[in-house]
Formats: C-alpha cells, structure tokens, sequence
C-alpha cells in the first residue's frame, strides 16, 4: 500500500491503524484518540484475549487481535511496547509488516531516585532499532511525547502539542504528519530524518522532570510554524 | 555571589551578565535582548578589540573585555563559543569561574547535505563538559533553542519561546529561570538535571531539519504548564 505524497491529507481518513502493545496506556490512549477521530483501530498484544479487554474499555469501533494478526491487518502499524521487548517483538513481525509504515513511538528510559533518564541504544534510538529490524517497512518515529493520561482523559477534548514526526521517508513522513493532525488539536511536525530520533525520545526524560516540578502533563509546541 | 532562591525573581536584575564567545551571532543576539531588557551586559572574546566591536554594534550600554576579565567581573556567565574551542576555552576560564553560575548553551552538532546532527560527547553533553572542568562553578544548561536571527532582530519585539534551564543546583536553576523570563515574550523553565542536557542540546539539530522545511526560526513551547 502506498499513498501519493499530494493524496496524503484527503487518503490518511481510509487507513486503518493497528496499534501493537496497544494495553498499554500510551497504546489505549492513542487508540482511543484516533478512534474518536474516526479511524478504525485495531488493538494488538502478545495476548488476544488482553487486547479484547483493551479494545472494549475503549469501545468507538476498536478491535483487538494477536500483534501479529493486528500487523497484518493494519495499514499502518504503531509500535508501542515496552522498551524491554521492542527488539523481540520487532523482530517477530517482520514479515507482516513488510512494505507497511510502521511509527515508533518508543521512549528507552530508565528510572531512578533523581527521575528518568535517557538509555543508550546500540542502534542510536528505538526508532532506529526499528529501522535495522525492519529492513522491508517504512518505519518513522513519532508520537513520543503524548501523555497517555492526557489521551485517556475524557475531560480533554483537545490534545495542546505538537506531535514530531521523524524519518527517512517523505511519503511515510507526510502520511503520519497528517495521521498525527486528525487528533483534534495537535499539529503533525516533520522533526528531522530518523538519525535524529534519539534526542526527540530522550527529551521525554526532561519532560517527565517538567511534569514532576508543576504537577502537569506537559507537551511541546514548535513555534514559527 | 549567592542568591538566595526567594530572591532570584527580585534580585536577578542586578546581576551582571558576562557573554563569553559574544562575538558569535549567538552572543550577539543574547547580549543584545538582555541588554534590552535592562540586564547590564559584558561582551568576552579571545580578542578583545573584536569584543569591543561587538558591544558597539549592539549598543544599549554593552560593554566588552577578553574573556577572562569578562569571566572575572560578570556575576553570572554565558558560554557561547563555537564547540571546537569549548574544552579548552573553559579549561583556561577555572579560575575567574569559581563560585559563578555557568550558562552554558552550546551545541555539539555536526553538518553534512543531509543537515545538521548531534556530534557525540564524551562527558555526554556540552554541559556536563563544562561542569567537569568547571568543578567550582554553579554550571547551568539553557538557550540552546533560541534563533539568533530571531534575537538581532529588530523588528521582533518579543521572543516567541520558553528557554529549558538544565542543571543540579536549584537555587541556580531558580536564578536562570528567572534570568530567561526577563527577554518580553520568554518563559524561563526547569528542564531537569544536567545528565539530561545531551538531548536537549541535541534537539538543535530537529528545529534545523523544521527551520529548513518550513522557512522558520523555530522554537519550542512547553504546553499544560
């Protein structure tokens, strides 16, 4: 499946969007957003039956099914696990998930007494793991700094950020810039090609010390654009 | 000199800001909005004929010296000399620094005809380079996002972003911030600590990738704070 970079703004509406480690809160939220956005989104999990639950407590149409069922049902597949099984999980799908935008969302940190901090990855960042991983995808890395319980929260109607959209890609790049945009509120950016990922993920360690010192669940904004 | 961290927002225009590499555009730009803002403002470069050049260009009350006599009388100094002569630049400076707070906002970035990106550091950052040399300073990370185009500019009147202030020592941190909030338009915000400066430093290299796509000068916006 391939889209036109001219088509990418009036076609993303038709793509489904397949979110694996959607259990999670990151996943469940942003599922639940781009459902109530009118995209059909498909659940996935290591556990079908864990993803029927998610899918459920979402409602708006989701449905669930094994990662590797949701990754080759999907247009466009999401990666959202954990950082601990990414290369696993990864590496288990690359066969269906050949010839498919696959957008990474993935934050490798670590905890400790002082906050969270930036692991080191031996590819550079997740999304470029992703990337060697899956030699056949298109993969872009995006997303990273949403805040789940900002995505979850029925109070919010509108998402106040900025979602930076990363890659090598101009016609995966531009299709997620336009994904990212159907969540009311937030604007998709192109934030560079994915040798720069590694900052854009680990600055959500200086984002999650934001959201320490003021209680909040900050997002960023690019301004002048 | 120490501010007591319930002063910082009062006692924080009395400080004087020495500039190190003030010569550069950056410089340039910083000592130019925090001189307008009131700010008494000291220009440092190796030559000090260029320093003064510099001041006189900028005007509003600027005055200029080499380096280490601006780092000997500034209350509080801002590192912004290019990356190659960071080490030894700071390494020459110990002495005059001690006992100050250190603003350091420099980038490690490289370039080639994909653009820019984040050169790797072996103390992690350029913040962190400095503090290790600088064991007698109150070493502090910011302004690594603000366009000197923006800056010299004399139509913008005020400047359209928040500055991340990075650093280990709160009541350092707290006078930073308060120093930031001073340029109309520029909110002052704790980034978290120093072991978290490399992406925020590196995040240079993504607002280039926007700044070309879009013909901007991009910053960033914290959002929910």
């Amino acid at each position: 499946m391939r889209i036109v970079a001219d088509g990418a703004l009036t076609e993303v509406e038709a793509l489904s969007l397949g979110i694996l480690g959607g259990t999670g809160d990151q996943g469940k939220g942003l599922a639940r957003r781009f459902a109530l956005a009118g995209q059909r989104v498909l659940i996935g999990s290591r556990n079908a039956e864990r993803a029927r639950q998610a899918a459920e407590s979402i409602g708006h149409g989701v449905t669930a099914g094994e990662n590797a069922e949701v990754a080759a049902k999907a247009d466009v597949v999401i990666v959202a696990v954990p950082w601990d099984g990414h290369k696993a999980t990864l590496e288990a799908l690359r066969e269906p998930l050949t010839g498919k935008i696959v957008i990474d969302c993935v934050n490798p940190l670590g905890f400790d007494k002082q906050g969270a901090y930036a692991l080191p990855v031996e590819e550079g960042s997740a999304a470029q793991q992703a990337a060697a991983v899956l030699t056949g995808s298109r993969v872009v890395a995006a997303f990273h700094h949403v805040s789940a319980v900002t995505l979850l929260d029925p109070e919010v109607a509108e998402v106040d950020l900025d979602v930076l959209v990363l890659g090598d890609d101009r016609e995966a790049t531009d299709t997620v810039q336009a994904l990212a945009s159907r969540i009311p509120g937030v604007r998709g950016i192109y934030g560079g090609r994915l040798r720069n990922a590694h900052q854009v993920e680990a600055l959500t360690a200086n984002i999650i010390s934001i959201n320490r010192r003021h209680k909040a669940h900050a997002g960023i904004r690019i301004t002048d654009v």
